[in-house]
């Protein structure tokens, strides 16, 4: 398996993910500072891994500290700003921060400095361990409802699938979250070839789950994305499946821009498109997609290309990061918990009841 | 206007379309094979033009040959199917042909070699002129008809038109096919926005389109390409409006990669989709788009952009060039003799009809 991220004897090392597919580049680092400055630059990205990342480089921050008892709080909490400083956005990292900011207010006043340092180690390391487990649990229950949906197809043949953007272990530790359905698919025999949608603009498909595939010699081809429906049309594609940054009550999902034209495709050609996310992505606040702020990134994501201009410096562009999939598309959302399939307006609830 | 080609004197001359908009780059040859390679490299592009080019690059051909009357059928021969091997889904292509065989057929016995040539190019400009005019009463039928089937939106405010490609002055040599009836749009007032899809993977939509509207002072945005079904469920598209390059008996269509989910986005949401294009690039002897013949283009395409590589040289890509629309998602058929609406199977044979 690809190692995007690990912790060892108190070095973290990552592949830098900037120069993907075309050179890759491992960097071990004990420096905090190093690491917080791979987060900024995106040398290491998806949001699972920015999680992990940030777990791992507050031990980074604390395995340097010299001081004394008494003044560890005020270094602490410099090193947890710097870190939550490192990517504004992203959930994941503050997710991450919280739990050891915890771990922190519950331990410092009756532990020795060391025993309080392991156990931080220790929640770094679940922290990545829970992400690992997340997407063995997601690519089982996936697996399991592909080969329900599928069945008649799967008495004759092998499956074609589509998928959008990464969402494999460049993006979350494990084995992913679509991309780990996708690849379990293919231990088990169920998929003859992994149709990838370039993903414009920033060409994740094409650049990081082509990588991917590659690197685990499953058989794969690179479209652009608005090949997709002439290819169902053609019948080469036989179900899609992909990632999503947040699910509302109601199942309507926001994903990478283009999952909407691939899904609305689908329904049409009767092919059944799922959203393969932890349970973490589902903001049961919402009650549905319209409710979910839509980013619009910078227009020269499309007027240049890893650096060279294609478009004339002053062409206006409307460049909206996701797009919104309304549950009637999906025909299930597959959790760590659960495969969804169904009414999602009772069913994502359940999911947040304690037993 | 843009001077997208011209031949005088023997001379083709034409706007290198692979470095716009960044550079205007103006080629004139007397050699046919240097042309055949304009049109098999895109450097000319677009169906109109392609046919025009492609007579032209007859002309030139003959205009070479130095042998006798007896040697002169062998060589065309070899001259026409070179010509018609390099671009192979271009009907215009064949039509431009075809046009020049015919001319060759009922004149070689009678005429001088001279004599021969000199019609053989009065027919290239004459179909070069033709597509000129087309391109006037395109889009003056194109207005008509958006006018009618619009008018319930054009009480309450201007519309905003999806475009795909470039079907403009750089494609067909007059104002256009889809944006010649945009541009005539425009200037009567109906349009407030026209949005333009990129068009991957060679960005015609991006660079083209985008240059061509802001000649024009037209105003404008470019999105990627899967970007279409987000704006047309947010509202932001009143209807859509492309090019051809091949059309059936039955309306099915031919044109650009990425026209097959925009149609198929444009119905679900309701919205009209239309196709404007010459009744040349209709090929009555096809019953339905199954028959066309789509060209599979180089991965590189997908895999470099303006040379710069995004993957890796090894990574495996299916690069179709077009896609087929079923006449069923089509709202109309604008060509340059009537706009042709409802039963395409009826309606289309009839402009084919003497009268």
């Amino acid at each position: 398996m690809i190692d995007a991220i690990s912790f060892n004897n108190g070095t973290l090392r990552y592949l830098d993910q900037r120069f993907l597919p075309l050179r890759q580049e491992y960097i071990s680092t004990k420096s905090h500072q190093e690491a917080i400055e791979a987060i900024n630059t995106l040398a290491v990205r998806g949001a699972p891994l920015i999680g992990v990342a940030a777990a791992y480089t507050i031990i980074l921050g604390i395995n340097s500290f010299k001081g004394s008892k008494e003044e560890f709080p005020a270094f602490f909490k410099t090193l947890i700003s710097d870190v939550e400083a490192s990517r504004p956005t992203a959930v994941n990292l503050f997710f991450a921060s919280a739990k050891l900011k915890q771990i922190y207010a519950d331990n410092f006043q009756s532990d020795t400095l060391e025993a309080l340092f392991t156990k931080m180690t220790e929640t770094a390391q679940k922290i990545h361990a829970d992400e690992i487990a997340n997407c063995d649990a997601m690519s089982r229950l996936g697996v399991d409802l592909i080969k329900t949906d599928l069945a008649e197809i799967l008495k004759k043949r092998k499956l074609n699938v589509l998928t959008h953007c990464n969402t494999g272990t460049l993006a979350c530790c494990g084995s992913g979250s679509a991309l780990g359905v996708i690849k379990l698919a293919w231990q088990e025999g169920l998929i003859e070839r992994v149709i990838t949608a370039e993903s414009r603009p920033l060409l994740q498909g094409l650049r990081l789950t082509a990588w991917e595939l590659e690197q685990e010699n499953i058989p794969f081809i690179s479209i652009s994305d608005s090949s997709s429906a002439f290819l169902m049309q053609r019948g080469m594609i036989d179900f899609g499946i992909v990632g999503a940054d947040r699910i509302t009550s109601n199942g309507d999902t926001a994903n990478k821009i283009g999952t909407y034209a691939h899904a609305i495709s689908s329904y049409h050609h009767n092919i059944p498109f799922y959203i393969a996310a932890p349970v973490s992505t589902i903001d049961i606040t919402l009650d549905n997609g319209t409710q979910i702020p839509i980013e619009e990134r910078n227009a020269d994501e499309l007027r240049t290309i890893f650096g060279t201009q294609v478009a004339t410096p002053t062409t206006p562009v409307l460049n909206y990061a996701f797009d919104v999939t309304p549950g009637k598309y999906i025909r299930g959302i597959i959790t760590d918990k659960k495969a969804v399939v169904g009414n999602y307006l009772n069913e994502l609830k359940k999911l947040f009841e304690k037993p």
